[in-house]
């Protein structure tokens, strides 16, 4: 072999992507939502995609990471996670990470998120490079395509006026009847046979109306609600009683393990998260009490493919489901949460994407759902490829910005509309 | 890329190894012991080395699944877990394996110790396609080498005369001297700096006295006991009393997860096992117990070195330790926990490994120790050569045997020597 798997440039490209003003329990999308973009180019001249949450803490250890990386071989990445890389203290509070909704912040999840896109990045230079698919390099895929769910949410028809922003044609989704007519629109444009809603941002009876309607809309098709924690331990035995057999399972109602421990104690919905269960420390506790019933991983903070396939490993050999968290994503992320979740053998829940509300991309073509699924490409890497146009405009909306985009925050964005909205205290009913 | 990555041939060669007369619970092993040799072609050319257990029963099952393998690509490997393979029902009795002194049996741990020399066959065959180590293709080592242990065995000088077997010059080991002596020359030969006494062949006190006679000979050097579950759990907690702070750990003391959940509630010295954790389904309630602070890996049947690092991730996630055990193995089985092993983060104990006990290799260069570390290979593969000839002959003496070796049986052994040798009931003290 003659081939040279030497990292010799990691390219960093922080983007702004269009995001429409989706509603969550802590505010709304900014219209603009920062990502990172990870090329990692080998000495042969191939270049591997990743891509990952973008605000300055990211950033700031993209950098000094993205050093230790070249010089490397693209195969060298279980190596990466033992790098003592200093984080910032300041950037990392071990509160819950508001912007996110996505459980406590710790310095080993920040610089997990940050490796996750230079693995997945690796893995994609390494799959074009050998010829292979990223899911040959974890071993084959046992299905051909994966399932994702319809991922409703309650929004506004447009940003606040005077906020620059994308428009969509999307409208208001406020009530059952916009939900309701959300999930339709999801349906006949993608297939989606399962729906999950965004709840927390109304009081609860509003959302079990929203959920009823949908059952009454869709009836067998899989449905589930996720509050993001916004509920006391008695509302969310409450909700699970009034919504019970309609539910696959109900997402975070309560905020952490103790909390969610006592609600699974209490009802026979199962129990989903993307909030209590994060990072590796926090499975012993949550498995041990039985506190959750499915992790929805995320690829990004668990720190790439390869962690994922472990923790779905974990979850299996204690009889927990697993399944897919999303955040705001590009094509990059859909293609390799795709490509890990054909190798998962116990994958019995439709993951989630917000890929849908992504008007924007930095793909030169955008994946497709069919029937509700994204097909497992068999094309060298992840199968896609970089449109170096578009991720020059959105890198330019980025460097254009003032800062105030730069940082996602969805509690500011609300406060364009509604000034004196604070990030409320949980749990919220 | 113009790589023909298809399985187009797959050799499985049973053999029979010599194996000196080591002593254990069950009885001695038999002059000559079953293994089974794998090699997967693909349709260039390229040949992958696996290696497993050779019992009848493994090879019933062995070519079905080979059937299976012809065709696919060495690459698509986890759908091969999946396979739908039937294993006679009275094979597998849900017992403990009294031949291997590892855990129960069962259909699936049956497949898994078959499918895991696949495994290692295409990940060898891969590797070599590649041009790439079998630990670059799993993400990559995170050290250079690997530490073993020295596997100290009571032992009689000779095989009972007037069987057929190889002589070896290690002489008879059956007293405290003659484990220290033992050792003395293991760490000679290889430079071994920990130690691991077989146990459960002689009562307690002698072997109490043996790993007494190993403190005082070697101080400061890591010890380990190992009576494969020959103790009631008050022996097992009066041996944990005795020797308290001269044990690294004990490991199976008593057999089962109650048993030795119950010895743990009751002692500090750590409890090890390759007994009552040998399948992913005996995880969660040995962690949720307590029952074991080190789970002792075999990549043969956990089901390959994929299954062998979720494993680890498992034992990473409830802070229980991981390391390796062994059975009796050849260099092909040896490099392939060699290469796992390096990619392991948190491995913090050395590893077992019978290798220096056999006298006969497959491989055209033997692997060495080195200051009782193994190098991990960079050469593609498992950086490995089959030696076509000694494979012939050592397959050769399979074909001549009558059938009496064919399947390892310890007890049957040792009543060539004892005619009323029983298969101990346990606990035997
Ligand atoms: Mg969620
Ligand atoms: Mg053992």
């Amino acid at each position: 072999m003659t081939r040279d798997l030497t990292v010799t440039e990691v390219r960093l490209t922080p983007i702004l992507v269009a995001d429409p003003p989706l509603l969550n329990t802590q505010g709304v999308h900014q219209p603009y939502t920062p990502r990172l973009i990870v090329e990692v180019v080998t000495a042969d001249g191939v270049t591997g995609l990743g891509e990952t949450y973008g605000d300055t803490k990211y950033l700031e250890l993209a950098r000094p990471l993205a050093d230790r990386l070249t010089g490397r071989q693209i195969t060298d990445v279980n190596a990466l996670f033992g790098l003592d890389i200093a984080v910032d203290a300041s950037r990392v509070d071990g509160a819950v990470d508001v912007g996110g909704l996505r459980g406590v912040q710790t310095a080993d999840k920040l610089r997990l998120s940050v490796l996750s896109a230079f693995e997945v990045a690796c893995l994609d230079a390494l799959g074009k490079a050998l010829g292979l698919p990223v899911h040959a390099l974890l071993g084959g895929k046992v299905r051909d395509s994966v399932e994702y769910s319809a991922y409703l949410f309650y929004k506004w028809a447009a940003h606040p006026e005077g906020v620059p922003g994308e428009k969509d044609d999307w409208g208001a989704a406020l009530d059952p009847a916009g939900v309701v007519e959300q999930a339709r629109r999801f349906k006949e444009l993608h297939g989606f046979t399962s729906f999950k809603l965004k709840g927390g941002v109304f009081p609860p009876e509003q959302e079990i109306a929203a959920v009823r309607a949908l059952a009454e809309a869709f009836p067998g098709h899989p449905l589930r609600l996720d509050p993001n924690g916004a509920w006391s331990v008695e509302t969310s035995l409450r909700v699970a009683g009034e919504l019970g057999d309609l539910l696959e399972y109900l997402e975070d109602p309560a905020l952490g393990t103790p909390a969610m421990a006592e609600v699974a104690a209490r009802t026979d919905v199962p129990l989903a998260t993307n909030m209590c269960v994060t990072t590796f420390a926090e499975i012993a506790e949550a498995f041990t009490k039985g506190a959750v019933q499915v992790v929805l991983s995320d690829h990004h903070y668990w720190g790439g493919l390869r962690n994922t396939r472990q923790l779905a490993a974990i979850c299996s050999a204690f009889g927990v489901g697993v399944s897919m968290h999303s955040n705001t994503h590009l094509g990059i992320s859909l293609a390799a949460m795709t490509q890990v979740a054909a190798t998962v053998p116990d994958l019995h829940h439709a993951c989630d994407s917000h890929y849908p509300w992504q008007s924007e991309d930095v793909l030169t073509e955008r994946l497709v759902f069919d029937g509700g699924r994204i097909a497992v490409s068999d094309a060298p890497g992840l199968g896609v490829e970089l449109d170096r146009d578009e991720l020059a405009r959105l890198h330019r909306r980025w460097t254009e910005d003032d800062g105030a985009l730069r940082d996602r925050d969805d509690a500011a964005a609300m406060r364009v509309a509604e000034p004196d909205w604070v990030t409320p205290t949980m749990p919220r009913w």
